[in-house]
């Protein structure tokens, strides 16, 4: 039986089509390419029962994935992060059943790893040997390290803001590594040159088609940890909103297959006040998004200015009848010290503008009390350790801890 | 049926005997205390085909460990972390079947937040409101977030000198928090002080008798994971050693039930050249270690001049015809950049020293080339970011990289 039910390449804006057998990076009206299943095919052949005895990655999913060789497969075991229960935090903000997809567990720390594991092992399987690609930090992280175990050569140029433990993690892999005194768009023009010029893989966002494949597992994962239930509502901290429009893709997959029945959830775009083209365009009701000129925010994953995925990221919207919503850098803040205080997870920034969006959105009514609701934390507080400081009291080894004084 | 078959508290020294219902330091006679479970009835009742519809976190081995009532598990998804392949690594030493067990991968970025999962919840199950623990930062900050998430309350004394994440960790996690100018074992002296004070629940390492429960899953993961065999060694970077005694309970308890056949792995503890007092005593037959005075090594998880449960570490390599071995910082370093430029994975200091320690064993005949390995990855390279460092070009926007002079 086949690996992959991989059949072709899409265009979802011209309706192009591609095989699935040789590089392709966007469709040459200029749309990133959707990758198509031959799911009544898969569906004769695969139930959900079948994978109860695979190992607990994201490859337990291949048949919907677009590796078609599994000795293709570059792989640090990544995927079925935990789906946290958040009694303390639910309870105060009155959403009893909200969960946490906690993609912070997970090699390289944040669910870009998800992406580089389909999007380098399908580049391997294509034969690639040398990729670049622009980044926030994190999925320059995840793509250097996947890179290396795969042997492809890797160039990779993110802000010099980013998260200063990103470019330790491509240092480690060894990758070619720049810096730049500007923003991911800055990053990305950059990186165009150095791909024109030597004729490397673009690995940009959204320009191979295949990272967006890894990110949609989270969508199959939620479902099969609810037992293949879909919750009512999933909030998504947008940047490149690669992982909305997966999920988005993959749920309608698993209706296709008979996996999952009933209505999609109400996505959310979430993000953040420095930075809210999404939201903007979703206000106005528009196809598409404008450059968010002067973007700032302390959530540095979701600091794009204008994503080329935009119009997917807002079908996704409009489809589901989802919305999007900004939220301050303060209140992510409050919200993410909160959440390890009495939920015991240290979380990211990205992570806890979705939490605050929650609350918003219970505030507003739009979140009902009795929804099953799923914000999703992108990575692990302890890649931004900075975000979370306090003075600490020094000890000699005779000292006592002064209890009358005790913090 | 019942949730956990624990029978009772056992002192390995004296043989004395606890009930498992009330709060237990160490034994009266001084012994960190063991707990056991009625094997022989789970084994009527429990085959491990019941594990298959089972969350993939280390509840799924919940007969097994110390928790009565379900609702008492305090847990963020821990455990089932990523067995994986280190094809490049493994050629290079000459052992084809090298596997790493992943421990980076789970909330917390390290292995103690099993130790800290089972033990907070046994606390919680046991009405303790508030507990006291010396960590080299780990420990600690699992420790803290584990007991957050339980609402109790928490003091934490490391070194100055310990991982600085690990200090985000505790603060966002709200714990008291105090820094001493000196080694862990300082820091277990001014908790002693405290606790004595003001009656504290001791969480110190072996002090209770429950972390030893969390850390043992990962043995009972590692013959699930290899289809319910025993891989023929493992190699464990020993602090205070708790995982590798729970391992090698782990795999006896498995052995009780049938689970598992054959001889148990021999067992390696990995220890660094500039504190080794396991090596030491392993070398000379002894069976406990004196204090290493003045120790110090970069692999700080592993500074631990004297281990409480040093007797059964050394008991458990004397019964599997393990071994003890003792690896230089610098080749430490070493083996942690081989592993991320060539396998991808940004592994730890301790960990890389579990790998220096398997190639050194395999150049002197002691791991046979058909032997399959497994070397535990203790945590996240993330963790310490500074263990890799690089000079990096900074470009302006309209900058280009100039591929003559590339890196």
């Amino acid at each position: 039986m086949a690996y992959s039910f991989i059949s072709h390449l899409a265009c979802p804006k011209c309706q192009a089509e591609y095989f699935p057998d040789e590089k392709h990076q966007l469709c040459s009206c200029g749309s990133p390419l959707l990758v198509k299943y031959n799911l009544e095919k898969m569906k004769k052949q695969i139930k959900r029962e079948d994978l109860l005895t695979r190992s607990s990655d994201l490859w337990r999913y291949h048949e919907l994935l677009p590796v078609q060789n599994p000795s293709n497969v570059v792989t640090l075991g990544e995927g079925m992060t935990p789906l946290v229960s958040m009694p303390f935090i639910g309870k105060d903000m009155f959403i009893p059943q909200l969960f946490m997809k906690d993609e912070g567990i997970i090699p390289t720390g944040t669910f870009k790893a998800r992406g580089a594991a389909v999007g380098v092992s399908k580049a391997k399987e294509l034969g690639v040997k040398e990729l670049a690609m622009p980044t926030n930090g994190n999925a320059g992280a995840a793509w250097a390290l996947y890179s290396a175990r795969a042997g492809i050569q890797c160039t990779i140029v993110m802000p010099v803001d980013a998260p200063a433990i990103t470019r330790n993690e491509c240092i480690a892999a060894d990758s070619k590594l720049y810096l730049v005194d500007g923003l991911i768009s800055d990053a990305g023009k950059i990186v165009a040159r150095v791909i024109e010029e030597k004729g490397l893989y673009d690995a940009s966002t959204l320009k191979e088609p295949y990272r967006i494949e890894g990110k949609k597992t989270m969508g199959i994962e939620i479902a099969e940890q609810l037992g293949w239930k879909m919750p009512d509502v999933i909030l998504y901290p947008t940047g490149g909103g690669v992982g909305l429009i997966g999920i988005y893709k993959a749920l309608n997959e698993l209706k296709s297959l008979g996996w999952v029945e009933g209505e999609l959830p109400r996505l959310v775009a979430v993000q953040a006040k420095g930075c809210a083209p999404i939201v903007k365009a979703w206000e106005e009701g528009k196809a598409s998004s404008e450059f968010w000129p002067d973007s700032e925010t302390i959530a540095f994953g979701i600091n794009v200015p204008k994503a080329l995925g935009d119009f997917l990221v807002l079908e996704a919207l409009y489809q589901t009848k989802g919305c999007a919503i900004s939220i301050d850098d303060e209140e992510i803040l409050e919200e993410q010290k909160k959440i390890a205080t009495y939920e015991g997870a240290f979380i990211c920034p990205e992570g806890a503008s979705a939490f605050v969006a929650a609350r918003r959105l219970r505030e507003t009514g739009w979140i009902k009390k009795d929804d099953c609701v799923v914000a999703l934390n992108t990575g692990a507080g302890i890649k931004y350790p900075n975000t979370v400081q306090r003075q600490v009291p020094i000890l000699q080894p005779e000292d006592r801890i002064q209890i009358s004084l005790e913090l």
